[in-house]
């Protein structure tokens, strides 16, 4: 599901790939709405995991937030390697393609943008505590606007297939929240 | 094309909705990927005649590049006025639908995205030039990062269906620019 698009997808082909018979996928999934779903759920649980990892230490709010960027950036690269293609990423490409089809599959994207937001508005508050950006900055909007950023430019790095079109995004994210030192991604 | 994912349309339907016979489409169109890369051609001359018209006029750099993103954002409210959905951006939907899967689409949105970073790395040097933002804001990553940040909002906008979520995205590309003067968009 992360580098093929859904509707092109079929429970029978799920199977094949798997080596499960039918029988058994819908003994789990009732659907493949339902195994959507717990792909999204158990995509967000490894990533999450990702996030907390960068963001959750001891340091200054913008070099968690460099290296949340650098992590999600060397997935890419990661995945391109193993795969030969740039993955993209999940939720964007569910959206996209679902989000005016499927109710379900879409609020649980809403939701995991909104946790992802939030996490990023936290970072831009203690930055602006530690001064390290404007006021202005530590707020719904520009957290928003760093995600928006990111995902505008994976979809350039997905359409290139070169993950390498991620590697100078640190910069422009540095505009959007006004951080006033240069810091170097990482 | 513009509101459901293009897996789950087939050719079938497709005439059903043009109310034509397969015959008459296959007359037309070879196969399904060559109607989508006439759509896509199709698409891209209609809006880049929008372009042209916020582009092509006397005005500060800044005045059409505001102009250009107020034609977009409009655009996204009348077509969800008219149908109730968020289309959101055609060649970003194909993109990550279809580009792993389809080398000639594939290869038609970037050139069609390259024509778009173009145009707006033609306004941030007419920009750097009035001085409205520092030289170092007329490069190409700049322009690719003002479109992302718009397609990643959009995503977004799409996602919430609500086209309200683009509006305040003036504030946020003035960052990306290093715009001096507060600019209100239209």
């Amino acid at each position: 599901m992360q580098h093929r698009a859904y509707g092109s997808l079929g429970v029978a082909e799920i199977c094949t790939r798997a080596d499960v018979r039918k029988g058994s996928f819908y003994h789990f999934f009732e659907s493949k709405q339902a195994l959507t779903l717990a792909t999204i759920d158990a995509h967000w649980q490894a990533e999450g995991a990702l996030w907390d990892a960068a963001l959750d230490v001891e340091a200054p709010a913008l070099t968690r937030l460099g290296r949340l960027l650098a992590t999600l950036i060397a997935e890419q690269h990661r995945a391109h390697r193993r795969t030969g293609v740039v993955h993209g990423c999940l939720y964007a490409n569910l959206a996209l393609e679902l989000s005016t089809q499927d109710r379900l599959v879409q609020t649980r994207l809403e939701e995991i943008f909104n946790e992802q937001i939030a996490l990023v508005q936290a970072v831009l508050e203690d930055a602006g505590a530690e001064h390290a950006v404007p006021p202005e900055s530590a707020d719904r909007a520009t957290a928003r606007a760093v995600l928006a950023q990111y995902e505008g430019i994976v979809m350039f790095a997905k359409l290139a297939n070169d993950p390498a079109v991620l590697d100078d995004i640190w910069e422009q994210t540095m505009r959007i929240i006004g951080a006033k030192i240069p810091l170097t991604l990482g």
